[in-house]
């Protein structure tokens, strides 16, 4: 893995291949603001050695925001933000029977010196990760800001004046 | 307030003086790392003019983060981040009744678009906005980076090896 | 949007088109007892300027309440409210996560100065929200308070003494 | 309680005594904005009676809003809003296991028929209620409409810029 | 109402027929048992007077328990209560967004003077009621208590030793 | 324990000395109601054998009401009622972390076929229990039936007609 | 029951059949590490009294884990927990209304002396039953500690670097 | 750290100084049953290596049992659990703001494959994990099994049969 991939600077890690369908909502936003980005599965309990190198390699790689999505006692976004300077994006995977309230508190309540950027939980929060991704790159690259927002643009223009009925 | 402060990259924004106790381990976190910032009162709901002000102008003013915090009825974060693309850091302030539970919620649950990067309740969330700022910003900065890197090493270091009775 | 509409004197807004199934509720109320509103999409994040505007336009428009529905991090009731004058009630729009909890927190925890009369989560609070919005009008309309008084009347009325087995 | 008290438009009630200190924000509130009202203890379980003809005798009392505050199993503000189509403010008081949770959730989650306009948990929702019933009345009242766009203005005009280290 | 029913000693009462399919649970046990009791529907709020009538009636008319079911602000167990020194026994029926919890809270968390006995949420807690209720009439009626112990004695005969795949 | 205490009918448990100034709540309400009871330190889990034989012999000790208080993992309610068809009614006793609320889902969410009569959390819930047993006996006992009333008479006599400041 | 089984060192108990599909989870993970055990319907309501025996008989029939599961006011593992000190692992079984945070509740807040390895809500929790009771006799069965590595070996393994679209 | 101590089979890690107040409970215990003990600050998040080598070493230098305290994203006990296969038994640390119900769900929504003995909140949940070890201990050591049944004992023995006033 600490191969140097020079254009991704965004890294998408989740706990396992069940939070792929929430965290592909990050991929998508990254898709459609032309940020590149990789994926990855990288288990904090059933992988804990390659949490520790994604987490150690991960500024030397180049890599600048890192998005970890996990369900119940999700450790990843916190364990990946003690190994890393780089910020450190968390989105709370639903669970089934606490709905993600354990997610949720799991990656929130850091303690001091260790933030991890919280998202809303589910998909919603997935998607925001990728717009919160882009919006720290975009502090760097102009083409992207104006592409954020067109994006942000393009969503307040979509909403109609009034409901409709189906 | 849209005066160009070249040099302030963060803003700390609150919703009123009681949030201040709580925000200032932002400020102080930043004064640690050698990040200048302003802080300033501006209520979601009591002064909403100077809230769309601040959102509309930060980009351009220069700031590169907002760290807003609020309690209860929280909107003050969610709202700055509808106004500008300028990454938007979320400080849950502990509350009588709920705890914090209601600013948090407040805070982090935000639809598809508006990403808050939501930090834990209280003081230990205030400082790690603090810190989610600086690692924002050392991405460009990497004497920022390397001062990050030292913070980090000296409270790595200062954990003793066990616990001492008192 | 800030035309006279004479006759109007109930606005329902919400955040998004997927609260209209909810609201509609409200608006069913409304028909039911011939007070005339007007629907509108108003997102507190997505279309903060048509927020801003709604909220400034509300007395001068001749509005006499507002019913505000969202889900989530729920701000558009507390941000109408800190805009105007006129009564806003609020409806918390049930959630997939947090089943509305945290539409329910973020809307009715508002801070001293700008309260939301809230409603029960959900369809019946929507139902409620068009009654409430009724009640207030009845007071300086005694046609509407005597269709409301029926109103009340009929649902006790059709109330059976013993429940059946279907 | 049921003779004519020709001025008196808001009824505050509470469920005892001790309901009191939270619910004196609602009187001080109307004071400040000068309308008049009535406080009365009017326990839904030890004076069920009272309460019956306060709701029944409300609105030809002249009552046009009822400000009901409770905690635990509050159920003064729902019964109420049971026997009379006056438009009830409830207010959730805050208890010591539950922090106000139930009574917020016994005032608020109304079924379809019966709104109880919920405000915050505790002091801050106790002031707000007054300012909703001043809402409502200010609806027939320019000069009331006129002292509460004041108000507003003197608490947005009292927020200063920056915080204040004490 | 009001008739003498000499044999009946339960009334079962709910809040609405959509209470039914979990309060009938109650009914069954008390057939199983050989309780005659009564099913009303007694809605706290759209007939607070046919529930004034029955909680003060109640003991008059020779009811020695009343379960009361109801779902959401549930104020039908504990306003019976308020009428009438009958014991009530309460069931939390089960709502939609908040699971029963917010029925739960509504009569349990009674003020000192009024108790409710309050049993599990859903039809769990409404079987168990039947048995309270035939729990409490069996102290004067030894043959009841027989077949109350016969019907303990049968489920607990009726658990196999192992659990069987099906 | 099994030595016959003729009039005494209700039995007062607690699973520790710590929740006696929560329950005695109970006992001073039937002192006041004039109604003899016993009260012991039985623990769930410090004492189960002690536990087996109260429930054991409760019937044939004559008691007819049980009341039971603990805290946390509030055992005790629910397992003397699976050794006695005597009533019992449950105490949530409050907790430092949980407030109580582990304690009352400990105490209420039982499977059907064992009831606990649940009260309300803490002191007001202990007072509550003693009511109820009161409320039971009364069935039999139209002298307490009286003592009932009165007391019921008095509380409702006791409240003021305003609040009072102090 | 209390005859001796000289190879189960692990005994699987639940309070009811419906408890099953959750703790054949822990079977099948003992099944998979070769530990023999045995599976056993012990409800702590309706059959007290197999559970004294079974807790009385736990050591001396050479168990050495006993896994506890049940949902609601699950007091299973805790009376079991206090019958013997044979170390108990309680499973809390997702439930109806509250999920299983009932079941969490009343088996982890075990007052001193009483401990209850609790693990996560539901099927998982299940499983890490299994795991846990594996780990525990593996601290005296080289062979088994073998196995139990090969097992986490492998499931660590198994986890792909990627997600896969489906 | 990985030097050999022949005679300590338990490790009492907590994430920080603060947590020594509750976790010294775990050490009394221990200090009191006679089993010797080591005691070692292992911050997840501060100090990540330490606790890597801690969890990898653990088995080959003895250790039969890890207790883990730690509070908010209390991530210490499940890390542990994925470096090695020693029992870890979790005790979440009380917080300020979520009262340890932020500790609790991240330390025992452990996935499949990693188990985590969780304890109760607080003081009493680190007491126990102290006689949890003790159990485990105790499962090869036939004098500690006696040890720990006289201290069962002595507590059974220590509680009066009667509350006493104070």
């Amino acid at each position: 893995m600490p191969e140097h991939t020079a254009d991704i600077k965004v890294g998408i890690i989740m706990g396992s291949q069940s939070d792929w369908p929430t965290m592909k909502e990050a991929a998508t936003l990254l898709d459609d603001l032309g940020v590149p980005y990789e994926a990855k599965i990288v288990s904090a309990h059933r992988t804990p050695d390659r949490l520790w190198s994604y987490g150690k390699s991960a500024a030397d790689r180049g890599l600048q925001v890192i998005i970890a999505g996990a369900g119940g006692a999700a450790h990843l976004p916190g364990m990946v933000a003690s190994k890393t300077r780089v910020p450190v994006v968390g989105v709370p995977v639903q669970t089934r029977a606490l709905s993600g309230v354990d997610s949720l508190y799991s990656i929130v309540q850091m303690p001091k010196g260790f933030p991890v950027a919280t998202m809303a939980i589910g998909a919603a929060g997935a998607a925001n990760a990728g717009l919160m991704a882009a919006g720290i790159l975009a502090l760097q690259d102009a083409d992207l800001a104006q592409r954020l927002d067109d994006w942000r643009a393009a969503i307040s223009a979509s909403i109609p004046e009034e409901p409709i009925d189906d």
